[in-house]
C-alpha cells in the first residue's frame, strides 16, 4: 500500500488535516454519484492547486480522433473519451475582497472531509486565515440525489471567528470545461446557450460530433444565522459560463450560508429541446422539499441499498470500511435501472478509459448485481449485450470474420468498438467468452431461462461462430490453436494458444450446441425463429464439435501444469519476491518490451479459468496451479487480487485470502497501485463483494441449489452478508464458531452448506 | 503490377495523355531532388484536381507529437515529421481573366511529361482550351541544381493559338503550406516575415520547436518571343505570401515566357540572420549564368554522377528504364557530401514514415554508395551512427539495459528514437545488427580498417553489449532466447526467436570479439583510448562467449530448415499462390491480427540472414529455405524483391531472378503495392542495384578479392555496371556469350571469376 491517511471508520470515509500532496488522490475517494451523474470531491470553492476537475454524465462521451501516423486497417474510427461535463458545484468566496482558497490561505486548520456512506453524502469543514487576516469556519455538505437523479444540493456556511466581514458567494455554472485526458486543447462541448431566469442560471450545451444535449443549472438560496435571507444578486455573464454574486455584511460570530441546487437534464430522458424546461421542474421541486427533506430521502433511498447490499465485518473496521466503500461506489455507478447504461471501469470518479462497457460488467459485475439487487438488474445488463449483437457481428466482419460470427468489442458506449491498441481491440478476444459466460451464470443463479430462447441463443451462436473460425488447424500440433491472442494478462501480448483463451472458446462452442439442443426441444417456436435467422446446418454443428473436441492447451509434463501460453517456460522465471520494490509497479517503471518478456503476470489468467471452470479440475489441480501462477503475479490489474483471493479461500490458505482481500477492499483506500489520483477502480469493486461471498462464504451454485462452504480470516470475530437468490433472501453470518443462516421469503430453501443439505424455513435461524 | 502509363524509354520518364486519376502517382514518380531539396512534381499553375503538394528541405523536420491514450512507458517523446516547406515554384496563369487550371479547362490535349534522367531536368507540355474558348499551348522545364544546391529554376511559356489574349503570370512564394500527413491541422511553421527587394521576395520562415530557420525564395524574368521583355508587376502580399503579377498582351501565335528562379537558403549552411543575404547571392549567380547555362551545368554534372553509377541494359527497354529511373532517385536524394544528412525511405517524394535514416541505410543502401561513389560517402554514412553511440546508449537505458549497452534507433533524425509503435520501437532489434554488419561490409569492401579502431569499435561494443543483455537463458531450452521481438518481417510482431536476429545478434558478439582482439593487438593506443571508457573486462567477454556459444536457433528436423520464428509452423500454410487475388496487398484488406497469424512474409527475413551471411551456408541449405519461405512472401515490403532476386540467382532461377528483379526495379513505376501516390521508395531503389551488381553479376568480396559469378536474364542482350573497388574501377559487361572485364586504374587487379583467378590490367579488355 501506498498510502494510509484515510481514517478507519465502519460507516465513513475520513479525512483529517489539509495536505495538498493528497488533494487528487481525496478528489477520486470522495467522489459521489447516483447512478445517472457523478463528480469527484472538488472544492466547492476556488482551489488554485493541483487538482483534477471533473463531473460526469452517464452515456455522455465523445469520439475521439483516433487516426494517428501508425494507424492499422480494423482500427475503430474512434475512441469514446468519458467527457467532463460543465461543472454546476462552484461556488467563488469572497472575503472582504479576498477570494478563499485553500492553496493560498495563511492557515487552515481543522480540516475534515467525510464520505457518509450509510446515508450518501459528502461533507467538509475547516477553519482559514486569509491572507487579509480574516478566519472562517467554513462548512459544506453535498449529495447527489438518488431519488431526483437529475439533481444535486450543496450547503455551505462561512461563520466569521475574529472579526466582522462583507462575504460574497457567487455561485456560478461554467462550461467552459476541458478534459484532463485531453492531448490536442481539443474542445467537445458546443455550448448554445447560457440563460438565466430570476435566479435560476442555466446553461445548454451539446456535445461535438455526438451531439448529446444537456443543461446545466443551479439556484441558490440564502440564511444568515439559519434566518432566510433575500439578496439581490449582481449577474455576470459570458459565453460560457454565468455567476450571481450575492454579498452579505457579517459581524464577528454570523454565519452566512448558501443553499445551492444544480444538476443536469439530458436528452436521454426528455426532448431536447425541453431540457430547460426540465430543469425548471426540479429547481422547483428541489424548492419546495428543502435540502433537509431532500437529505432525508436521501438516507431513506440509501438504506434501502444498504438493506441488501450491505456486508458486516465485525473485528476488522478496516476490512469493513474497505467492503463498503466498495458496495457504496458499485451502487453510485450503476444502479441497474437504465438498460442503455452499463458499468465504467472509472465510473464517474475519472477519465482513463475511454467507453463504458468491458468485459468486467460479465466478468465481475454480474454476480453483485444478481445477487443484491432485482432479477431485472442482472437481465438488463444481458440484454444490453442482445442489443449490440449486431454491431458485434460487424465488428467481426472488419476482422475476416462473417457467416455471422459475432466478436463483441473490447471497450464500448454502443455497440461499436470504440479502443484501438491492436494488442487490444483485435487481439483480446476472450472477452467473447465472459459473455457466453454470463449468460451461463445468469441462468445457472437465476434460474431463469427464458433469456436464452429470447435473446441469449441468438448471442452464443454468434460468439461459437466466431470461435469455431478463429482457432486454426496446426498440422504440426494435430489440433486446433488460436494464434495471436492477448489474454486476461495483458502483460502478454499476441501470444499463442493462450490456455484461458482457448478452453473459453471450447466451452463456448460446447455450451452453445448444448443450449441449440435444449431450445430445439423445449422452445420449438423460438428455435423456429433463431433458425430462420442463424440457418445453422447439421454441418456446422459437426465443425463446432471437431474443433472443441480437438483444442489445444498447452501443457507441462514435468510440471504438470497448464501453461498460459506457448513458451511461458522460455522466460526468466524469477518470482515477484526477488523483483526489487523499486522496480514496480512494472507498468510505471519498466518500458513495455521488458514487461512482455518478463514472466509478470498483471492479473489472473490461467487462475481465471479455474475460477469460472472450477467443477472441471480438482482441489489438487488448483492448488498446483495456484502455486505455480501465483508467485508471478503482480495484480497490477485492480481485477486480479479479488480471483486471487477466492481461490486461496478455496484452498483453505486463509491468511492469504486476507491479504488478497485487503488488496482489493482496499486498493484505493491505500493507493495499491500508485494511482488513485486518475480516478477508482470501480469494476474491481464488484469483485471484493465476491471474494468475501464467493471467497470466505465459498457461495455456489451447484444443481440448482445454493452452497456455501463458509470460512473466516483468524482476525475478524465475524462476518454477514446477504443474497437474493431466485427471490429468496438469505442471510449468512459467520463468525470463527460457527454460521448461521435466516430465510426472508415465503418457502422453504434447501441450501448445502460444506456438502450437506440444510433446510432453512422463513425467518427462522439455522445455526451450522 | 497496377499501372502502365509510363512509357518504356532508355533515359527517360514520360507520360502521354492527361488523366486526373494518374496526377497523384505521377507527382511522385517525377518529382526531382537535389540532394539538399526536393519536390514532387506539381503544376507551377494551378490545378484544383486531387493533388498532394509537397516540398522538402534535407534534414529538416518537426517532432511531432506522440502522446495518445495508449501510451507506454520508453516511448519516445516526438515522432519526426518530413516537413512540408515552403512552396516556391507556383506560377499562377491568368488568360483573358480566367485562371489556368487542367482541372476545369474545356479540353485538354498534347499533354506529355518527360524526366530526363540523363540530364536532370522535368518538363512538361500541352495544349489546353479554356472556358473562355482561348486555346494555349503550354511548355515548361524546371530542374533543381547539383551545383547551386540551393537553387531550382523554371522556364515556363504560353503560347497562345487561336486569338489575341491577354496572359498574366502571377509567380508567388506560398508559406500558408501544410503537411498531407497531418491528423490534427496542426501548423509546423512560423512564418517570421513576408519581404521584397525589387522583384526579389523573401519568405523567412521557422520550424516549431526545431527551429531551423529558412528563406525562401524567387525572381523571375520574362520573354516575348524570344526576346526579353521588362514589365511592372503589381505586388500583392499576406502574412503568408507573396505574389507578383506580370501582364502582357498577346497576338494570335505570340509566345510569353517566365524564367522563374527560387529555392531555399538553411541555417545548415548559413548563419540564421544571413538567410536574405544568402539569398540574394544565390539568385545574383543565377541571374548571372542565366537559364540556359545552369542546365548545361546541370547536363554535366549528371554525366558525372552517370558516368559511374549507369547501368546499362540492352534488349529490355523496361528493365533499362527501371534501372535508371532507381540509380537516378538515389542520387536526387542523397549525394553523400553531408555527414550530417542520411537516406529517408521516400526521400524527397513525400511525407510517410517519420525520420530519415532507417536501417534501409546500412542493410540496402551502403553497398550502392561504396560501389558508386567515392569512398569517404560510405565512411560518412559511418561515421553518422558513430555520432549517435551516445544517444543510442541512452535509448537502450531507457529499456532497462545498463553498463553501455547501445540499441540504435529504428527511425531517427538525430539520433534520437523518433518513432512509436511498440512492436518496431522496442521489438524490432535486428537493427542493430545491420549497423554492425555495416561495418564490417565496409572493411570487406574498401580494405579501410581504420574506422574500426577509430570509432567502429565502440559502436561494436555497445551493440555486443545490448544482444548480450538482451538474450536471457531459457532452462527449458538450456540455451539462450530472445524473446519479444519483430524481425525484419514486420507482419510477425512480439514472436520469440526469430532466426534472423537470432543469428545477427550471435555474429555480432563474435564479429565484436575478433575486432577488440585485432585492434588491441594491432592498434594499441586506440584500444587503450577506447578501454578507458568501455572497461570491457574479460569476465564479460566470457559472458559474451557463453551466449554466442549457446544461442538457441529454432530448426525443423523434418523439414531440414530454420524457423522464421517460434511456433512458425502451427500457421495455417496456405501458400501466396492460394491467396485469392483480391486479398492482396494484404496490408490494405487485411485486419492486423489477421496478418500477424497468418504465414504471410512482407520482406525477406530469414533469407535476409542468408543473403548477409551466404557463406556460412551451402547452395543445398540456401535452396532449401529459398523454397521453404518464397512461397509466403507476398513482398509487400520495397525491401523484400530485391534480396529474393538475389538468392534465386545464385541458385541460378534466371527466370524467377528477373521477375523479382522486375518488381523491384520497377515497383514505383508500375506501382506493385498500389502505393506509389504517396512517394516513391528510395532506400530500396539501392536494392534493386545490388539485385544485378550482386544477383546477376554475383559480386561479392571473399578473401579481400573481388568476385563475379556473371549470370545474364535470357532475354536481356547484354548488361553492363561499373564498381570503385579500393579506389581501381571495374567496367564489368554481360552478354549472352561472355563477360568483358576493363580496368580503370594504375594497377593491376586479381579478380575471381566462376572461382578462377583472372588479372586484368588497366585499360586492356578481359573477356571470360
Amino acid at each position: 500500500m501506498n498510502q494510509n491517511y484515510i481514517i478507519p471508520n465502519e460507516w465513513s470515509i475520513i479525512e483529517e488535516g489539509f495536505d495538498k500532496d493528497r488533494v487528487m488522490s481525496s478528489e477520486s475517494l470522495f467522489s459521489i454519484g447516483n447512478g445517472a451523474m457523478g463528480q469527484r470531491a472538488n472544492f466547492e470553492e476556488t482551489y488554485s492547486g493541483p487538482t483534477f476537475q471533473g463531473s460526469y454524465i452517464a452515456g455522455v462521451y465523445y469520439p475521439d480522433k483516433t487516426r494517428v501516423g501508425w494507424w492499422k486497417n480494423g482500427y475503430p474510427e474512434y475512441f469514446a473519451k468519458v467527457l467532463n461535463a460543465p461543472s454546476w458545484i462552484g461556488i467563488n468566496v469572497i472575503i472582504n475582497n479576498e477570494i478563499l482558497d485553500l492553496n493560498t490561505c495563511d492557515t487552515v486548520s481543522d480540516f475534515k472531509r467525510e464520505l457518509n456512506m450509510k446515508e450518501g453524502w459528502l461533507s467538509r469543514s475547516f477553519v482559514a486565515t486569509l491572507k487579509n487576516g480574516i478566519q472562517v469556519e467554513v462548512k459544506s455538505i453535498r449529495f447527489l440525489s438518488l431519488d431526483l437523479d437529475e439533481l444535486g444540493a450543496i450547503n455551505y456556511s462561512v461563520k466569521v471567528l475574529n472579526d466582522d466581514a462583507t462575504v460574497v458567494f457567487e455561485p456560478y455554472l461554467d462550461g467552459g470545461i476541458t478534459n484532463e485526458d485531453s492531448n490536442w486543447d481539443d474542445k467537445f462541448w458546443d455550448i448554445l446557450s447560457v440563460t438565466r431566469e430570476d435566479e435560476m442560471a442555466f446553461i445548454q450545451a451539446k456535445t461535438m460530433k455526438t451531439g448529446f444535449s444537456t443543461c446545466t443549472f443551479m439556484q441558490s438560496t440564502f440564511k444568515m444565522n439559519d434566518e432566510d435571507l433575500q439578496i439581490a444578486p449582481n449577474v455576470s455573464q459570458s459565453s460560457t459560463k454565468i455567476s450571481f454574486s450575492y454579498s452579505a455584511n457579517l459581524s464577528q460570530g454570523d454565519t452566512f450560508s448558501i443553499t445551492k441546487y444544480g444538476g443536469y437534464t439530458v436528452d436521454r430522458n426528455h426532448d431536447k429541446y425541453e431540457l430547460v424546461t426540465a430543469a425548471k421542474n426540479v429547481l422547483r421541486k428541489a424548492q419546495d422539499y428543502g435540502f433537509t427533506a431532500l437529505l432525508e430521502q436521501q438516507k431513506n433511498a440509501w438504506s434501502k441499498i444498504w438493506d441488501m447490499a450491505d456486508i458486516t465485518i465485525s473485528g476488522d473496521i478496516e476490512a469493513q470500511q474497505g467492503i463498503r466503500f466498495n458496495i457504496f461506489h458499485l451502487n453510485q455507478t450503476y444502479l441497474g435501472t437504465d438498460p442503455t447504461l452499463n458499468i465504467g471501469p472509472k465510473g464517474f470518479t475519472g477519465e482513463k478509459y475511454g467507453g463504458s462497457t468491458y468485459w468486467d460488467t460479465e466478468a465481475y459485475c454480474l454476480p453483485f448485481y444478481m445477487a443484491t439487487k432485482n432479477q431485472s438488474v442482472a437481465r438488463n445488463l444481458l440484454e444490453y449485450r442482445y442489443h449490440h449483437l449486431d454491431k458485434a457481428i460487424e465488428n467481426a466482419e472488419k476482422l475476416g470474420f462473417n457467416s455471422g460470427a459475432a466478436l463483441y468489442p473490447m471497450v464500448t458506449m454502443n455497440g461499436e468498438e470504440c479502443h484501438n491498441e491492436w494488442e487490444i481491440t483485435f487481439q483480446e478476444i476472450h472477452r467473447n467468452g465472459a459473455i457466453a459466460f454470463a449468460i451461463f451464470n445468469y441462468y445457472r443463479y437465476t434460474g431463469d431461462f427464458s433469456y436464452i430462447p429470447e435473446m441469449g441463443l441468438e448471442v452464443l451462436i454468434g460468439i461459437a461462430r466466431f470461435w469455431n473460425k478463429r482457432a486454426t488447424y496446426s498440422t504440426a500440433k494435430d489440433k486446433y490453436v488460436i494464434l495471436g491472442v492477448t489474454g486476461p494478462n495483458e502483460y502478454e501480448n499476441n501470444i499463442n494458444n493462450n490456455w484461458y483463451t482457448n478452453y473459453i472458446a471450447k466451452w463456448c462452442l460446447e455450451y452453445t450446441m448444448e443450449m441449440i439442443a435444449k431450445v430445439k426441444s423445449d422452445y420449438p417456436s423460438d428455435f423456429t425463429r433463431i433458425q430462420e435467422k442463424a440457418k445453422i446446418s447439421d454441418n456446422e454443428l459437426a465443425d463446432w464439435k471437431n474443433v472443441a473436441d480437438a483444442m489445444y492447451f498447452p501443457y507441462h509434463e514435468g510440471l504438470n501444469i497448464y501453461l498460459q501460453q506457448d513458451g511461458f517456460l522460455d522466460k526468466e522465471l524469477i518470482t515477484v519476491a526477488d523483483l526489487p520494490e523499486d522496480q514496480r509497479p512494472i507498468n510505471q517503471k519498466w518500458s513495455w518490451d521488458r514487461i512482455l518478456r518478463s514472466p509478470y503476470i498483471k492479473q489472473a489468467d490461467t487462475l481465471q479459468g479455474f475460477y469460472f471452470f472450477e467443477d472441471h479440475f480438482s482441489t489438487e489441480e488448483l492448488e498446483r496451479h495456484f502455486d505455480f501462477y501465483e508467485p508471478f503475479t503482480v495484480h497490477e490489474s485492480s481485477l486480479s487480487p479479488c480471483v486471487h483471493s477466492i481461490q486461496a479461500s478455496k484452498l483453505n490458505r486463509m491468511e492469504q485470502a486476507y491479504t488478497f482481500y485487503l488488496r482489493t477492499s482496499r486498493l484505493d483506500l491505500d493507493d495499491y497501485n500508485h494511482e488513485v489520483h486518475e480516478g477508482l477502480h470501480i469494476t474491481s469493486m464488484a469483485g471484493t463483494w465476491m471474494s468475501i461471498v464467493e471467497g470466505f462464504g465459498g457461495m455456489r451454485i451447484k444443481n440448482d441449489q445454493l452452497t456455501f462452504e463458509p470460512r473466516i480470516p483468524k482476525n475478524w470475530d465475524a462476518y454477514s452478508f446477504k443474497v437474493n437468490f431466485r427471490n429468496q433472501i438469505v442471510n449468512v453470518k459467520v463468525n470463527q464458531q460457527k454460521t448461521v443462516f435466516e430465510l426472508e421469503g415465503d418457502a422453504d430453501l434447501t441450501i448445502k452448506v460444506n456438502d450437506k443439505d440444510i433446510t432453512i424455513s422463513p425467518d427462522e435461524l439455522v445455526v451450522v
